[in-house]
């Protein structure tokens, strides 16, 4: 090896979460790692960069659902590398898939694995881990990084390393063993004992080094992987993997391979970590005011705080909010769903999830605006009474699919930009004020031919109004 | 007297309020006498009911001011006696102007004089009391309702009478004196002592024993009174009114009047009686689930609480509210504003509405949705990028001002009913799913003319989308 160039760093890149801990922000169909908390990047722009200069974009993998790749995530994932999971199998199965394909067709780098949903507050710190798990990846190890705890944390699992005593930055150490959820009591012992390290889910290792443990200790997977190994080039595996990921067990990566790979060290690490794992979390994460109240909402819909502290309050979609007396509370407001949750209960919020499940609506699916590969729609009203009412925005060359309607006629009013709509043979460009009717049956088709993104209210009419009344003739994004 | 038949009684209802307290429910142009409280009937509707059958309807006037008159009240004034106050003056104009406008053209009955915004649970003890208190005032006192005590409440004023001992319900006792609110321990003295009362704001007496009171005491209201009462018929009454009532004096009945009158007498009476004066109050009344919470959202749109206890939750336009491990909170929602309040600082909702104005917005001024008379109509979005999008309900035979814009076109699309459209020259019926356009300067109107309600979806466009730019050409309801 000594005399051969060091093999490159790419980075896997995990988002096929379908995140509900933070609703009514995240949906099922709009997951955590694609908002933006307290800042401009979302959590998987922020996962991106933060790994450069050391993974170039180009070698930077994203897996993660189709769901998700022409929906929450479509813009965010533009000018990265895809590969989509058809169905979700837990961790194993997706960090293998993307193992055989790197080691297959990109000279079998070094690989990054990394959540898409973490915050990490001390980016040089990170590189200085990320440094020290290349040399030992290099040798062949599987490198984990082991977060120093700073309080006696129950809702993490733990590694513990070989050696005895703590702390210690920048050495690797080999891995005793991986604890689950660890109760209070055990969870003080191993803040007492020193050696114990939270397990982050992140981890760096040659990929030919992986697929060699998932051999080991994994075979249904390897069965699997050879079947996606057969393929000639990337796009032939993409469609394997389409083809027989369902194939795969449900499993973690610990489950499947740390816990029993005797090929672990652990790099511990400091740098201001957080899984953002609920309400709670990003209460902590947030900047506070003097009064302990930490506020994100647009720029015109500050709340108004009578005698209020130690709040989270975060508005989506500027409605106005006014707190009285209160204190220690989250206030997550979004346009058809408000959280008023008690700080310290966030982990709780799935249990609201869980009830929303079981009645059936979409308020734990999707928000009133749903992102496209085209833009985005927002739903206005749908009040079931023989209309429908939505914003639609269509980015600049964005393109819907040409598509009739069974139930429904349709109104576009333009409101911004120039919208070009075919409707059957007729093809027009209309500006902001102008309008158009898209009768019962018509093949029509939306498109934004300009450098302005186009606006316009759509007013559904019919006696059947759900989304699924579309027939799809030509769709540039490949849906069906 | 005893051998005349006993004058009438007549109520005179004060719904002249704007009241804020009830932010974000109840707004400048919603007050709070207006709203359905955990109730089918609004505050209003319960006052003229609560009443009889000792007065008849056609016996019950109603004063409040003219945007009252035209929207948030129209629906429910409609078939009640009206007295429109031109401008605010507190409650001695008010009830002055009334007295004479019954003393002179009503032969001078018994009047009942009560605010429109009360909530009372014992109508029995109520209608006992108001029997009592006309005894009294047909020998020509002026009566006031003297609340018995639960509590040394410091927020409203007291009266002493000059009996020493308590209770004894169904008296008729003098006057020592009226209190303005009290100090803590000042109310507890009271308390102790037993003949101290609530000052409820409802008086009994006759039209022209009160106006002889005004006469001594408040020349000044009597000066302005002369004018009114030179007036031959009700509809001039009216008009003098709309006239001179600006020179009335800003001053309330008790300080004008009932404080310095030695005419005056209490009837001592408990009635479950509350003045809804704050959302602490409201969190009081309504009835609890086993939890201690209290809920009023639409049928579909009920909380999911989660170790959530003795909270509020109400909710207007359908939104989900989830409330974890949250407890003594008013959580109070609207389209367009939400308020979360711990309970025992609803006084301090006023600061919220104090900061609203400052701000210069809408928010506590009205609601999403505005009622006008000839039906309503909701602001969908506003974002003041060259459109606005409005729900319009029109009811059956409501008809809106022939009008025309110098800023705006408006597409209109009929979703519901049978909307009569004028544009200039051509007049036109819609059906649901038709369209049409009204452009930059026409002058149009949009009328029902069926017996179904309309309901239709415009869109705005223009430079300049405020409700002010409306020229109008010819107005049913007398709006200028």
């Amino acid at each position: 090896m000594n005399n051969l160039a060091p093999p490159a760093l790419y980075a896997l890149i995990l988002a096929g979460g379908s995140g509900t801990r933070l609703w009514p922000l995240s949906r099922q169909f709009f997951p955590k790692q694609f908002m933006a908390l307290g800042a401009q990047d979302s959590l998987l722009d922020a996962t991106v960069k933060r790994l450069q200069p050391q993974v170039a974009q180009a070698n930077t993998w994203v897996i993660t659902s189709p769901d998700n790749a022409t929906g929450a995530g479509f813009a965010q994932l533009q000018g990265l590398n895809l590969l989509l999971e058809p169905c979700a199998r837990n961790t194993a199965p997706a960090v293998a898939a993307a193992a055989a394909l790197l080691a297959d067709h990109f000279n079998d780098p070094l690989m990054a694995v990394l959540p898409a949903d973490h915050d990490i507050k001390d980016v040089g710190a990170f590189h200085a881990a990320l440094q020290t798990a290349m040399q030992a990846a290099v040798g062949g190890k599987l490198v984990t990084f082991g977060l120093q705890p700073t309080h006696a944390e129950t809702g993490y699992g733990y590694i513990e390393s070989a050696t005895a005593e703590g702390a210690d930055e920048g050495a690797i150490r080999p891995v005793a063993r991986f604890i689950e959820k660890p109760d209070a009591a055990t969870a003080e012992g191993f803040i007492k004992a020193g050696n114990y390290y939270w397990n982050s889910g992140m981890f760096v290792f040659r990929a030919s080094a992986f697929l060699a443990e998932v051999e080991r200790h994994a075979p249904e997977i390897t069965a699997v992987l050879t079947k996606l190994r057969a393929a000639p080039d990337v796009e032939n595996f993409k469609a394997l993997v389409k083809e027989h990921f369902a194939a795969m067990p449900n499993i973690s990566i610990d489950y499947a391979v740390m816990e029993k790979s005797s090929n672990v060290v652990v790099v511990p690490v400091s740098m201001g970590w957080s899984d953002i794992g609920s309400w709670d979390a990003v209460h902590d994460l947030f900047n506070k005011d003097a009064n302990g109240n930490a506020v994100q909402t647009a720029p015109n819909a500050a709340p108004v705080l009578i005698d209020a502290t130690d709040n989270l309050i975060v508005s989506q979609g500027g409605r106005l909010i006014a707190a009285v007396g209160v204190e220690n509370l989250e206030i997550i407001d979004t346009p058809d769903a408000l959280l008023v949750c008690q700080r310290g209960m966030g982990q709780h919020v799935k249990k609201v999830v869980d009830e929303l499940k079981v009645r059936g609506g979409e308020t734990h699916l999707i928000h009133r605006t749903v992102r496209r590969p085209w833009g985005s729609y927002t739903v206005l009203e749908d009040n079931a009474s023989g209309y429908k009412l939505k914003r639609i925005e269509v980015t600049p060359g964005g393109r819907l699919s040409l598509q009739s309607h069974k139930h429904r006629s349709e109104h576009w009013v333009v409101v911004a930009g120039q919208a070009t709509v075919t409707c059957d043979a007729d093809v027009r460009t209309l500006q902001p004020g102008q309008s158009t009717y898209i009768p019962l049956g018509a093949k029509h088709r939306l498109e934004n031919m300009g450098t302005e993104p186009v606006q316009l209210i759509e007013v559904q009419v019919g006696d059947y109004l759900g989304e699924d009344d579309i027939v799809r003739y030509e769709d540039v994004y490949g849906r069906s």
